[in-house]
Order: structure tokens, then C-alpha cells, then sequence
């Protein structure tokens, strides 16, 4: 019904997380009647998206392709012997927005989660191992999603830095309040926490 | 902090309309991680867009640009002399899903907004009037939205219309309760409608 170039497009914006058949006509037709250079920028930065994107060999992290390595993990203000283990790249900037951390990132490339295929094999455990002792790391602070899939994770990577390494700090990111949330909207398990790990006013 | 390839591609989609910041990292993320088939389908359709749709020069219903016009208009089995109204092309594929429309459309090009500076000579207005004139036209459905905007179009090209043809059917499409929208959260205008123009059961 609509002509063959809007469908294909709409076709390929539904592919897209989140986007379905309405919005990706709503996309198309924004583009379709916007100026050509927002479709051809757009076009221009998916052509070269894969061959300008690495992920960094020693942090996982993604990184421009021409680098050898993560300016993340290469800048000398960075402390390299304290490591935060996160899931998925973007979780660093996350970390990176509150300027509240001068370590280094290891990127695991997910959480353990039989059901989706995702093992423990899958991630990368055997390069974390190795760079605590190629960088003498003293603390792992764990930063896996607040999730069954994220918690798991927390537990395995704990069991096996320490049976590997039993001195090593291993930390992790802190339960509680989040700000705006009510006391009276929080779950147990956060408030338990939250009341647990109280702090000295 | 990104690699630049992404922080463009980021930028990029971040100008789809309701994309903000966070939602267009997801999608950039998303087309990283996926095979770099979905970023090259979407560069070469975003790439084709333009020069493959145009308007219809008659109905102004977007259409291949290889055709001269729209099936929509052309197709036989549809009939000329009732054209329907509408203010965008997308309008048309609503219309067209429910089956039960076989006449012809014509697409305004939006509604009339002062404040957007989208006055009744930026609509395709004249070329409706001509249009009336040489297929003979007999009904007109005014299909515009019922918002403001819509509902002053509407008005000034029942106006219109009925000062150059004074035997012109002009109809609109009716007001009432849609499916699944509960008598106590129904809006008085549209109640008020609803009851006006009751059918017999």
C-alpha cells in the first residue's frame, strides 16, 4: 500500500528495541518529510558504525577502532589496581556522568542467565582473573544490574576472585533509598538494605 | 567519552521526534551489538528515501517516485467523484486499513496554525477546488483531526468549498464514543455528539 522505499524503511526502524509498526512510520514519515541531510546523516553514521567501534582487548569497553586501547583504562589519572566490573558497556557512562570514580572498567559482556544461553564461559571472568594480577588490582568493586540475572552474576564472580585471589577487596555498589522514591513505594529488599547499611548523619 | 562513530550515530537518531537522549543510546547500543546487516539495511533505505517517494501531483498522497500518480488515485475500481479530506499522508493508511473506503483522498499538507505560520494558502486547497471541478467530485468528507487546528480547517473549507459549489455534498466523519472507552471518561463534546447524532438500533 505505501511506496516499496517508506516500507523497507519502516521495515528496518522496526527493528529497533522498544519501536513498533506506528512509531517506525511515525520515524519514517519525520524523515521523509524533514530535509534529506537528517536521513543522510543518519545513513552516514550506521555505514560506518561497525569498522569505527572496537571493544577495547583489555576492558571490553567500546572504544573509537584506531585506538589500541580504552582511553578509559590508558589514562594515566586512572587508578588501574582498582577495578568496577560492569555488564554492558554503556554502564560506564553511567558511572562516568557522576565523576565519582577514578578507577578502571571491566566490561563481563552481560549477566549469567541459563535460560537466554548466557554461561558464565560467555563472559569475560578468564581476562578479569588475569588482569588483577597483570595490574596488581587490590579492589573489584562488583556493578552487575540489581537484577536475579545481575545478582547471580555478583555471586559466582565473588566465589571465584576469592578462591583465586584471597586478599583481594571485593566490593560492591550500595542498597538503598534511590532519590524522589517515597519510603512508602520501596520494595522490602531495598529498605531492609537501606536500613541495614545505614551511615552516621 | 564515546567513541566518536557513536557519539555521532547517537546524535543522529536523537533527531527522530520523541527520541531523547537516553533512548537513542539504547538504539545506537542496540545496533552495535547486533549484526552490522540492520545498521547497513537501515543506512540503504535512509539512503534511497528521497529520491524514491514524491508526493502525488494530484492528491498529494505519497507514492514511488517511478509512477506519475498515486494507485490510489489511479486504480479503477476506486471512485473519483468522493475524495476524502485528510491533513497528512499517513492519514490515508488509517483510513485505508478499516476496508470501507473506496473513493479517492487528497492530503492537505497539515492544518491551519496561525502561531506554526501555516496559513490556508500553505494547504493544498486550491488544488482541491480544481480538482472538484475536473473529476466532477460530488462528495467531499472533511477527515481532518478533532483538534483545534482540525476543526478550523475544517470550517473555513466547509466555507470554502460551499461559496464555489453550492450543490457540493460536504460531510464529515462523525463524532461519538470509540470502542473500549468507558460512558464516565468520555469527554462532554463527545458525548454531547454521541447523543446528537444517535443511529437506530
Amino acid at each position: 500500500m505505501l511506496p516499496e522505499a517508506l516500507n523497507d524503511l519502516i521495515e528496518a526502524l522496526g527493528r529497533l528495541p522498544g519501536v513498533g509498526p506506528r512509531t517506525a512510520e511515525r520515524y519514517a514519515y519525520f524523515l521523509l518529510k524533514s530535509d534529506q541531510s537528517i536521513a543522510y546523516n543518519l545513513a552516514a553514521a550506521l555505514s560506518v558504525l561497525h569498522d569505527s567501534v572496537k571493544n577495547c582487548p583489555k576492558t571490553f569497553a567500546i572504544m573509537d577502532a584506531a585506538e589500541e586501547f580504552s582511553p578509559l583504562y590508558t589514562d594515566p589519572s586512572r587508578d588501574k589496581t582498582t577495578v568496577m566490573v560492569v555488564e554492558e558497556p554503556l554502564d560506564i557512562y553511567a558511572i562516568e556522568r557522576t565523576k565519582s570514580f577514578a578507577g578502571t572498567y571491566h566490561v563481563l559482556g552481560g549477566a549469567i542467565s541459563p535460560m537466554d544461553g548466557i554461561t558464565a564461559d560467555k563472559l569475560h571472568i578468564t581476562e578479569l582473573i588475569q588482569r588483577i594480577a597483570d595490574d596488581d588490582v587490590d579492589e573489584i568493586i562488583i556493578a552487575t544490574n540489581p537484577s536475579v540475572e545481575g545478582e547471580s552474576t555478583a555471586v559466582l564472580l565473588d566465589k571465584l576472585l576469592h578462591d583465586k585471589y584471597p586478599t583481594l577487596n571485593i566490593t560492591r555498589l550500595a542498597r538503598g533509598l534511590p532519590l524522589g522514591v517515597s519510603l512508602e513505594y520501596a520494595d522490602q529488599i531495598t529498605l531492609t538494605s537501606a536500613l541495614k547499611n545505614r551511615t552516621q548523619l
